[in-house]
């Protein structure tokens, strides 16, 4: 099954790529890395979860928000490069967590997007990572990823 | 206009490349790529934004202390590849700012560095990008930026 | 002097590669670049190190906690690469520093594992480095790394 097939296969659509609120863009490629500007829990331009884990939100509902953040990530990598099936690695990613005082379990927070990379991507969703508590989100949100993915080589 | 000139016609020049104040360099190559340490609001060696923004500093002087951050970034690139013409793409930068309880505005002072990389560089300075607040920043600095730079080939 | 001896040299010996906690995996290497997940102050799966530097902690316990988390990153590059003596150059360090309301030192904390670097790779230790000040880190340590090297080409 492709990663495409497997992202249909899971119930999963995924969103319009979010559009940048600034100057700069969705994702860069240098050779046959990508590199994903930060997406956060919004669907086509709404932000669908903000607070601090820990204090406003549970770490169910950071879940969430991670798993939502990285539709949009995804969004851009087919942006990018026609098709998740052009993916041949997750090399990285980088989670942020606004974190409520005393809220320590920003890797259960992250493993939304963790466990939906492997979910689709198999072994070669397998990537590295951090995870990290912040003291504050743009627009308040809850998570924010960054990633690093390399494609297959060929078309760039 | 080469990327040095739309820097002098901007009315800017670089300050000397920041000193790493430890065991570390203000970049390294690999290949194409040049990974810049983090940079923060001084001017040689004198820090000249203290405090988090949305408290002690204003989302407009947090957008400066950004300006202010990249301008020595760019001299680290300067330094390490003879001049800002040899930039290939300016690949990604991570904002960190220093964020008061409640401030969320990370785009708008991260957009500080983000403007000027386009204004010098044009296509090639728009960067994928992630903007976080964070509780404490070296020195009190209310910004440090992490880059990314794609050089051209042929010089490593 | 090898990068393994000069290791033992300074009477260090590596722990286990830290077990990642969820679905990721402790390195990814794409090319020569090695991108290596999150590491804190462990001991065999044991936290060593909790609480925030410049409270709980004062900024010599968070050096040693920086020192503590560089071995399980070396402990990771042995476990990908085979040994250290397969590193060519540490390119880059984020260094997350769990902080205090006000602590500003993060980099005295982070010049825990960049001393490190140095004393072991020598020239080849230098790398880029951004070192940030965050609310929360996982477990409660006090100090978060994430590390890119550059191996030697070859047996990729």
């Amino acid at each position: 099954m492709s990663f495409e097939q497997r992202l249909t296969s899971l119930g999963l659509t995924l969103p319009s790529p979010p559009q940048p609120v600034a100057t700069y863009v969705p994702s860069v490629r240098v050779g046959d890395l990508l590199f994903i500007s930060g997406v956060v829990p919004s669907r086509e331009g709404q932000i669908v979860f903000q607070g601090k884990v820990g204090g406003d939100l549970s770490k169910e509902e950071g879940y969430e928000a991670a798993k939502v953040s990285l539709l949009n990530a995804l969004a851009n990598i087919r942006q990018a490069a026609g098709s998740l099936d052009r993916v041949q690695r997750i090399v990285k990613m980088t989670g942020y967590v606004a974190s409520h005082e005393g809220f320590n379990e920003q890797p259960y927070v992250i493993n939304g997007a963790s466990d939906l990379l492997v979910a689709i991507f198999g072994e070669a969703g397998l990537h590295a990572r951090a995870a990290v508590g912040v003291a504050e989100l743009p627009m308040s949100v809850p998570v924010e990823l960054e990633l690093t993915v390399q494609l297959l080589p060929g078309d760039s």
